[in-house]
């Protein structure tokens, strides 16, 4: 989880944040509309957690924050819950008995669902009373854009769970996974000098996103658009993948530990690639932008076309000006501080600056994200190993 | 799984196998019974198997190696099945896409259950058109043994899910799980000199037991009963788990590792230990026989009290002397041939002797054992570090 | 290793190379003086190499970029040598065989100093010679500076082995290694601006300082003098170690994973903190600077003292006001490529970038840094669990 | 360690065991003659110990059971070779730091050797002033047998070492270690019933080889020669190692996961295979008896030739009409006590038991066993994946 900007919300109509809280709600458990029920047991990988984890963990977060502390005479769900569902808010509650999310089938899916309509059922009792104030306003907002969080993990998460079951189910058939990226390929040029780059202005944002200040950049060119699968297959077929000089060390040693040979959820079939996609498995799209690249593909990627990523603060400059929303865009920016960033206290800030090491920050957001859950100065953040995202390339020079 | 005696077993009457079919394939789905959905598809350790994954791979079983081969016009269920739920029969199919059990959400539960009615119609049509010979029958009665194998793994293997769930369900509030071993104890003796041991006559048994041979014993005394909770408690309180003079050097590198200190589901609460048992978590009944041990911690529990484990051979002669069915019981001989012993050809008898290393055998039979599944020759076996089986201890000197 | 500026250096006088040569290569072998000849094998954890290995590598090198590609008739002292002391130049040679340098009794320490002796002799005749050309001397001096990174892994590779042998053997009682930190402590402050940073002007530099470039600074200040071990225990005594909320979730992991509790070499015995330098085992000096803490103690301290760490640019500018040289000093700036940065071709430049992720900047020098082979834009970088280097701590706001 | 029977030896005259004392120590060190330094220090893997260690080991022994409880006045050499030279003894000293043998660069190969010096004058005083007791003479006399284990193990490791080693250094140019197995190759035939196995009479033996008793051995034939280099090759070319029906499922594992295609030290160089040995890198030999093969291997190789390894017992009925001494020879006996086998107490007897688990029993001797250490009953065992012993293949049916 990313931490809140506690400055700079006002305080909503009542009936804003209960039509809000009921459209974010509501929208975690759509994208579970689809599922079996086994579906939302399972974790093939550390990263990865089970649906039903998903579903709990956001709505542990309304009781421990808003319910517990501020609800007059409520009552706890369940005691055990805090320790199924907590994360890693480490001064929440002991973590003594080592089980891993995987392997828990208890609370079932029922349980969950049940435990949801509980905490909502109070959630409204709460809105209703007029209980809120400046504070707990920002804690709830804070609650909301947690759980979009946790519902682009979810498809995220849903995507590896079905993509690596050797029946690979469709997630759905309805919806369209294949996205275009046919605009003109053409670069966006901006001159050196200081620019200012940070949240400013009203509304929601996450801590990490504020303190609005100048950097100085030099001239830089970038590309408006993504590169395409049929780029990154040109790539491929050059033998991108068997050429250590085009990766940094720690990937080469990832690609040969891996045995990597193209993106996550592609897959060589008589000689055919095919994509596992949300539709289920099929033909390559060759106009569609890459996905499910890790950092060390997408730097070897650029630098095998002479070019490299932008810097974070290179594509917060030029978001208006080029075409993004499709993919998480990796850039050559560590996730490190802005200048004057200041842990928040208490629980909910306690982790505000803790993931600030050994990630690269990914800018825009992707297909999965929620409607209206990103804006240009969002930073996304993740390990460089990691390809489940819907994570993408984007050139500069 | 073990192998059968291909040779001994008599063609019974068509009705006799028909009951048996229907009462063996019957129980397994009675056994899950109490279970919810999600039960049946998590894996919290590698040896532990979903239970869903035991319902197709004995059901697969009769698919393969009687519907497939035999029954004219047989329409496979599902292609992909082969692939899911094969085991280790390495030549059955390919086996290249690595995912673990515990990973696959599909097939459903429900599909499951669908496989297992189509089975069954089938298996009764092939039953009904008398296409059995006497190769047939041993193939059938084998598939039913090697359920029943199933069968005590579901349960010990739901045992060790709910049992490492935080929230401790009971599989079954109707079941007794504290079981008695309060016999008079004591010694009984033999002479030493020659002894066979080994099945003979008719009726079923793996190819292990088989090959009945004679064995030079020296005198020996053993226990006509088990050691109970209440003494293997004294040897914890008395330092065992504390002191490696008891253990072998694997052993008490298994025990610095784990940094065990009691049996599996042993719970030290508030300073009182309680067991997890198929009832929930309850306090301990000190008069059961003690159960969840390793190979380690009998031997070394033995050792304490100055004695030994029985050898299987010590174990078989003196079977009808003892009381035995409780626990598995660990002996101190190696899982090895019998002389004569003959790997019989094809898939089914592929693997008679791959498993006769570095395992050591179990005998009797265990509270978790189908009724009439196990016979005084039988000869199970464990590698030496798990607990999660219903084992116990006898003593000998 | 990292590389070179190409273009920068100029045509020397050949006494003048040659001085610098003996110089350079005598240093390396009067820093092994005190071992033993089994000092010079072991390799106690997998960054650490064993000082023969350093001491060959640094010939292989010039052997490899001098002798062999312009000395015209040399003959390479021993084929096998390419295999033994290539560290990562991929393209030279082949890597088929893996075994770990800590495993290589062969070549004896008596070979390699032979094989130092016949590279000194022909790199002599070589200078002699006047075979240089420019291309050749930014090669050769690449090679003396490389050679001096390996003096500075030198002495903390054999701090390492002799500090995790349990009789703990003194390095050499002549040196003085408690350092002094006694100057008065004070804030520099800069204001807010556009600054210069990287190399400028004659004289070496590696490749990663080039590209002299503006960046924008807000206001900071920094200390003028590094964290003092009585400082840091203070940290220690407060529970620094065990307070999860000073600490990244990577740092905090490794604190657990370790038990970590203290810096490397801090030893609690009876009670009393003692620390192992190259003098020997010894009471801590408290006015030193500490020394062997990674970038997450480093950070965590800063946290605690609700400071934090400079970036390098910070670092770099206020440079010429404070005192450094004692310790390396971990900055909050990822190890990442300035502006306009290019990779050199072939085997030299294979590798310009490839270390440019998931590292931080330690700017300074330490006192186990050559003289001379530091500077004031001169960056080094670590993977940021390493304790061993001569690493410390200064504080900005 | 294994241990001693201490009833049955008889009080030698002084003279003899002087000499065998002077005898057994020298050989040691005859051993180490040809190594350089930097041989003594490596460790390359787990199992193997640097031979400085095995220098200093044996050294302890008499020092530690002998010199220090029984010899008055006696000065320990040095108070932290307890730590350093102590294996695996848990009663005598403290063992809380962790270092690896292959890591220790101290105590220096002079300091061992010093080691040795002061303690061999230290037991020729002791043997000289008459203190020995018939207890104290079965400790020297174990003394000398573990040093004669320790000599087996010096040469085992030093191939090792030097095995693995990219530069391939002979041992000794001077020895002969292709060895010649040049019998008519037939088979010996043995008729079902009772046979005793097990030591007696007088003279040392371990307490592992203790209490002769009778067994029960059905007929069976045993060849009375070992399986050649030149069989072993045909199993190899017939596809050996990429069938998995030959082998036991830990085996099959355990070629897939090492790619396993060969014995130890055989090396596929331009199409044809070499063998390491002692005198170096050479043409494979032939008629040799293989050589460094494990037990899957040597249980595979039988199960292509349809036939099965020897049970100890079979090995040591017709011990006397074989020929035996080159290889180790791998039975399927579990390394398991015989019946009325008794622990000792104390420190020496400390762990008479403790490796009785999860090993097979080796019988024989090898060109690398020193004269007169083994005899027909001696039971050696190691784990079942290791190739590092000199081991070779007879077959039984």
């Amino acid at each position: 989880m990313k931490n809140i900007n506690l400055a700079v919300s006002v305080l909503p109509e009542k009936q804003v944040l209960y039509a809000k809280y009921l459209t974010v709600r509501g929208y975690s458990e759509e994208l579970c509309r689809p599922l079996e029920i086994e579906d939302y047991v399972v974790q093939p990988m550390a990263d990865v957690s089970p649906p039903k984890w998903h579903l709990g963990h956001t709505t542990w977060f309304f009781e421990t924050f808003i319910l517990i502390p501020h609800l007059p005479n409520y009552q706890v769900f369940d005691d055990e819950y805090n320790f199924v569902f907590n994360s890693y808010y480490e001064t929440i509650g002991s973590r003594v008995i080592r089980t891993d999310r995987g392997n828990l089938s208890r609370p079932s899916v029922a349980d969950i669902y049940n435990y949801r309509r509980y905490v909502d059922k109070h959630m409204i009792e709460f809105l209703d009373a007029e209980f809120l104030t400046q504070n707990l306003v920002d804690i709830f907002v804070l609650g909301l854009n947690h759980e979009q969080q946790h519902q682009e993990l979810l498809l995220t998460d849903i995507k590896y769970i079905l993509g690596h079951n050797p029946l690979f189910p469709p997630y759905s058939k309805e919806i369209k996974s294949a996205e275009y990226a046919n605009h003109d390929r053409e670069y966006v040029r901006f001159k050196a000098g200081i620019y200012e780059i940070g949240f400013e202005g009203q509304g929601f944002c996450f801590d990490n996103e504020q303190g609005r200040h100048k950097v100085y950049l030099d001239d830089f060119e970038i590309e408006n658009t993504l590169v395409t699968n049929k780029q990154y297959l040109d790539f491929i077929q050059a033998g991108g993948y068997s050429d250590f000089q085009f990766w940094h060390a720690e990937g080469w040693d990832w690609v040969k530990k891996h045995q990597a040979q193209a993106p996550l959820y592609w897959h060589l079939i008589d000689g055919k690639w095919m994509i596992y996609t949300l539709n289920g498995l099929m033909d390559i799209y060759l106009e569609a932008a890459v996905c499910h690249i890790n950092f060390y593909e997408a730097a070897a990627y650029a630098s095998w076309r002479g070019m490299r990523l932008p810097t974070e603060a290179e594509w917060e400059v030029s978001a208006d000006h080029i075409s993004w929303g499709e993919r998480w865009e990796w850039t050559n920016s560590a996730y490190l501080p802005y200048p004057r960033f200041k842990k928040e206290a208490g629980a909910v800030g306690e982790y505000n600056g803790k993931f600030m090491i050994n990630q690269m920050v990914l800018r825009g957001a992707s297909i999965a994200t929620p409607k209206g859950h990103s804006r240009k100065t969002y930073r996304n953040f993740f390990q460089t190993a990691h390809q489940w995202q819907f994570t993408g390339i984007r050139l500069a020079r």
